[in-house]
């Protein structure tokens, strides 16, 4: 039986510390795939296209728009992101699970698309906790911090529809309760019980 | 914000290894407690009342069903097992997570009447090795493990409406799958929203 790959949405307000988390979990579970957005922001040092995103012209980005070859995208601070169809199909054709760590806007697109995944929302603490973090950053004004603690505030609240919230306080407790919503999802009946079924050879008459 | 336990439902054919599994479990999360359920089975040799299971007379027993004190309870093997609504609901209100594990029987009535629980099934990797698993333990003879392995059969159906499927094929996997369930389902949503809405002072209007 060819088990299908399962999808896992991470959002999670600016400085709640998705991206580090993210990358921590595919050391952990390196056959976790990560999924790579295109966008239109341009390229950071130390950024690799293809690895970090798939950096487009904002003239592709909105062809790839018009040939609906996007799952889902988003403007967010004036630039575009946008996860494709075929990285979704791909990886899920392969077998493969995928990470796809995305903005709310996105993450809301595919809940209404009806597209089968797993939604986890990392939380801060608390906001003074969050605001000292992009704080700290020291890569962002005072003024575009202020915009993000606000923002945050919003963002909050769509917490109530994901599956799962996780609140990263401390790194390792929330690594170790990422890696069990991946491995536990594994684990449900509805992926399992059909690979069961057939090992087992049992009759599924209903 | 005051913390409601979870209850953790946990059933298997016999010879799956669902009791080493629950006993590995509880000694890597000790904060778990361990559901003691009543039984008319006699006592055997090294169990302990009130700690194995609640040992008591037939007598007894149906003056429970009669009060209404069991949330479950069933017929296995000429003997009956039931697991009483305070124990349930003592854990639940003191916010500690609890381990029931019960017969197939039990667990159906529970669904039923809507509790609301996370249903485990621990699955043999096949019945060749459920066979042989019973065979080892040199306490059934060659008829009951055949009604065993026969009945295994049947429960194996079972699995399909559990939330959860995991096949105790290597102890340590197993046991690594089972407490990422018990981990991953205290960070779902409908448990923790609240707990991040009040601890972030968000209004929570819709």
């Amino acid at each position: 039986m060819e088990r299908q790959g399962l999808l896992y949405v991470i959002s999670a307000p600016s400085g709640a510390g998705k991206t580090t988390l993210c990358h921590a979990l595919i050391d952990l579970l390196p056959e976790l795939g990560h999924s790579i957005s295109f966008t239109t922001r341009p390229i950071r040092v130390g950024e690799v296209d293809g690895v970090d995103y798939h950096f487009v012209s904002p003239v592709t980005f909105q062809q790839m728009i018009d040939d609906k070859a996007f799952v889902e995208w988003a403007e967010v601070h004036g630039n575009y992101y946008g996860t494709a169809v075929k990285t979704l199909t791909d990886a899920c054709d392969s077998g493969r699970d995928i990470l796809l760590d995305i903005d709310f806007q996105g993450a809301v697109q595919l809940k209404e698309r009806g597209v089968e995944a797993v939604f986890i929302f990392i939380a801060p603490p608390s906001f003074s906790e969050l605001e000292s973090r992009l704080r700290g950053r020291n890569t962002d004004s005072a003024e575009v911090v202020a915009c993000r603690i606000k923002n945050a505030h919003g963002e909050m609240q769509e917490a109530k529809w994901y599956d799962y919230v996780i609140i990263n306080d401390d790194l390792d407790v929330a690594l170790m309760e990422l890696k069990s919503v991946i491995c536990a999802e594994r684990c449900r009946s509805r992926h399992m019980f059909p690979i069961v079924a057939q090992s087992l050879n049992i009759i599924t008459s209903k």
